[in-house]
C-alpha cells in the first residue's frame, strides 16, 4: 500500500466518523500530500471507494505522477454527478440523488469565488470545513517526509557554511542573502517556500542585522527586517553589515517539497555584553525546551515555560519581538508549509506525538540594536526528540 | 493629492454608481495599491469619507508607510460598528444601524473561513464581489508604476547579460537559473513574484531546455519545465544544457513591487531548421502584434490574429503548448502580479487603453525537442506602444 493510500484511508476513517460523503481536496499542497502530484485540478476522496484526481492540466503529467486514478476535469457542470457517482458506495443513491452529499474541503484557503462555483456545480451538497482535519493529519510526518526534511537541513547547513567565508563588513544584507540563496539553489532548493495563511509570504528567510532586524514587519515571526521596499516589507534590506551588530541569519529551503527552518546569529567582532547575554538565554531556552520535548507534553506548556524562563532572566519585554509587535509563540510545525501545526503557543492543547516536526526559535529583539537568537527544527520521537537541523550552534563570530 | 487618494477616489466613484457603502480591501497586494503599505490588516474605503487602515501588525510600520489614517485592528467584534461609523456620511445612520451596509471585497482571493468571520463581524451586511473592479482599475498603470516596471526590465536585462558568458554545455538548467536569480537579487529583485490565481505560484520564471521545456506543467503558461520534483512541477530541472537544444530563458523580477516578464531563446551552436523557423515565426507574430498594439484594439483580436498567422505558417499544433496542454492566450497584463488584466485571449473584449502593461509571448512547443519563442512587455501609449523590456531580441547563439 502506498503512503498516499494510507493517508487517504486515515482521512476516510475520520470522514466515516463524521458522516461525510467525501473530501474535495482543492489546495495544491494538500493534493500533493494525498496523491503525490500537484497538477491543476481537484482530488476527490470519497469516504467509501477510491479517490479520483480530476485534472485540468497537465493531465499527462498527473497520470505519470499520481498514485490515484486520473480523469480529465472537463466542465464543472458535470462535477456534481461525477462526485455523486463516486459516493454511490457510501449509501448515496447515484440515480435518485436524494441524499445530500456532505463534502469536506479546505475552507481556510479556498477562495469564496471558487467556493460559490463549486456550490453551484453541486446543488444541495452540504459543505464542511475540513481544514483542521487535514492540518492535523499532516502534523504527523511519515519517515519519507522526515527524510526530506533531513535532506533540507543538510542543504541549509551546506549553503550556510559555504557563505560564511564571504561575510564581511560593509556587505549589504541583501547581498549576503543573495549568496545564501544561490548556494541553496545549487544544492537543490526548489526556490519556493510555501505558507498557508492568507496573505502570508516568505522570501527564503532573512539576513537582517543591527537595528534593521528589530524593525517589525507584517510577517508573523519574531524578527522583522526592513526588506527592500514597502511592497516587500520583510527580510533583508540594504543595511550594511557592521562591526559589532548582531546578524540574524534565519534561513530555510525546500527539498522534495519539504521545508527546513533554522536561525543562527553571527557577529563581526563581538556583541555587546547585553546582547551576548540575551543570545545565551536564547540557547538556554532552547536547552530547557529540549529537556521537555517528548510525546505527551502539551504544546502550549513549552511556550509558557519559556515565558517563565525569560521573565526570570528579565528579558520578557524583548522576547519574540518587542512591544506591540511581539509574537505569541515559541515554535511552529513545519513540513510542506512553514506554518503547520502544532504551534507552541497559548491555547494549543495538542499533546506532542511522535512524527511531529517543530521549529523552535527563541529570539530577543532590542529596538535600535538588533535581534539575537537561535532556531532548530526537531522531530518528536518515541523517546523524546531528534534535532533535524545540523548547523553548529553558538554565536558565530566572523 | 497622492496617487493613493486618486485611486481611492476612482474606486469610490465606482462604488457610488453601484450603491455600495464601501470596500473592505483584504488582499495584501490590493492594500498596497490603495495605500502604499502592506502590513497585516484591512483597508476600509468608504464610498463617502476617508479610508482607514485597520492594522494587526505592524502598526508602527503601517503608520510610517501608509498614505491613509491607521488604527489598531483590535477585535473583529468591533469591526462592524467601526465600519458603520465610517460609512455614516454615506447615508447610513450609525446609531440606528438600520440600513444594511453593502460592502465590496475581493472574493477571488478571500478564503471562505475568513469571509465567514467577516460576515459574523458585520451581521446584516451585504457583500459584493469587487475583484473585477479592483483588477480593472489596476489594469491601467500610473507613471510611477510604469517607472518601476521599466526599472525591473533593466534589472532583468542586466542579470541576463551578466550570465550569458557563463552558459556552457553540460550545465544543468537549475544551475543557470540559480546564476540568473543571484544576478537579479544583487540588482534589487525582491525575491518574490506574485500571482493572484488560487494555487498559482512562480519561481522567478524558468530556464528549460530541449525536451524538458516541452514537458507540460500545472502552470498556466505555454512552456513547462520538469522542475526539480513533483512537489514543484514547473520551471528548471536537472536536465543538462546540450549542443543544439533550444534553451528557453523566461525570466522576470520584482522592483518596488512591480514585475517584468521576458523570454529569450538561446542555443549552444545552432537550432535545427524547423525550430529555427518556428523561432522566426514567433518574432513575426510579435512584430504583427506590435503593428496593431494601440488604444481601442480589442484584446482578443490580437490573439485571434496570432492564431491566423500561426495557422498560415502551419504551426497551429505547436502554438502556446502542444495538444491538450496548449494554453489559450497570447499575453497577459502585468504589474504588482503576473496574472493581471487584460488577457489577450478569446472572450476578452476589453479595448486596449493607454497605461495598460502587457507581456506578449508567442511560443512554439515541440514535444521531445523543446520550446522556442520570445516575450516582451509593452506599455500601451496614446500613440501606440512602448516596449518596456530592453534585452535585445533574436535567437541568441552561444
Amino acid at each position: 500500500m502506498t503512503i498516499y493510500l494510507e493517508r487517504q484511508q486515515w482521512l476516510q476513517n475520520e470522514m466515516r466518523k463524521r458522516g461525510w460523503s467525501g473530501f474535495l481536496v482543492t489546495h495544491n499542497v494538500d493534493i500533493y500530500y494525498y496523491c503525490g502530484s500537484m497538477q491543476t485540478g481537484y482530488l476527490f476522496i470519497p469516504t467509501e471507494g477510491e479517490a479520483v484526481y480530476l485534472v485540468r492540466r497537465s493531465l499527462v503529467r498527473a497520470e505519470a505522477e499520481a498514485a490515484v486514478a486520473v480523469e480529465a476535469l472537463g466542465s464543472l457542470k458535470t462535477l456534481g454527478e461525477r462526485l455523486r457517482a463516486r459516493c454511490a458506495g457510501a449509501g448515496v443513491d447515484a440515480a435518485a440523488g436524494e441524499t445530500p452529499l456532505r463534502i469536506g474541503t479546505e475552507l481556510d484557503v479556498l477562495p469564496v469565488q471558487l467556493y460559490v462555483r463549486l456550490q453551484t456545480a453541486l446543488p444541495g451538497a452540504v459543505w464542511e470545513d475540513g481544514s483542521l482535519l487535514v492540518r492535523e493529519q499532516r502534523m504527523i510526518k511519515s519517515p519519507d517526509e522526515v527524510a526530506a526534511i533531513r535532506a533540507a537541513a543538510r542543504v541549509a547547513d551546506g549553503a550556510l557554511e559555504a557563505v560564511i567565508p564571504h561575510i564581511r563588513e560593509g556587505m549589504a544584507e541583501f547581498e549576503l542573502m543573495a549568496l545564501i540563496e544561490h548556494q541553496l539553489r545549487l544544492r537543490g532548493h526548489q526556490g519556493l517556500m510555501r505558507m498557508r495563511a492568507y496573505n502570508s509570504e516568505l522570501i527564503t528567510g532573512m539576513v537582517a542585522s543591527g537595528a534593521s532586524a528589530a524593525v517589525p514587519t507584517y510577517f508573523d515571526g519574531p524578527a522583522g527586517g526592513t526588506g527592500l521596499h514597502p511592497s516587500s516589507p520583510q527580510s533583508s534590506g540594504r543595511t550594511l553589515l557592521r562591526h559589532g551588530d548582531p546578524i540574524l541569519v534565519d534561513i530555510g529551503c525546500t527539498i522534495d517539497g519539504y521545508l527546513i527552518d533554522q536561525t543562527r546569529t553571527f557577529v563581526i567582532g563581538a556583541l555587546d555584553p547585553e546582547l551576548q547575554r540575551a543570545y545565551d538565554v536564547a540557547e538556554e531556552v532552547l536547552r530547557a525546551t529540549e529537556a521537555r520535548l517528548q510525546p505527551g507534553v502539551i504544546a502550549e506548556h513549552l511556550y509558557l515555560l519559556a515565558l517563565d524562563q525569560v521573565q526570570e532572566a528579565g528579558l520578557s519585554a524583548h522576547f519574540m519581538g518587542y512591544g506591540a509587535d511581539q509574537v505569541k509563540f515559541l515554535g511552529h510545525g513545519i513540513g510542506l508549509e512553514i506554518d503547520e501545526l502544532p504551534v507552541l503557543a497559548k491555547g494549543f492543547k495538542t499533546p506532542l506525538a511522535p512524527g511531529m516536526v517543530i521549529a523552535i526559535e527563541p529570539k530577543f529583539t532590542f529596538p535600535g540594536r538588533g535581534v539575537v537568537g537561535v532556531e532548530d527544527t526537531y522531530l518528536i520521537t518515541e523517546g523524546g526528540f531528534e534535532k533535524l537541523t545540523v548547523s553548529r550552534e553558538g554565536l558565530r563570530r566572523i
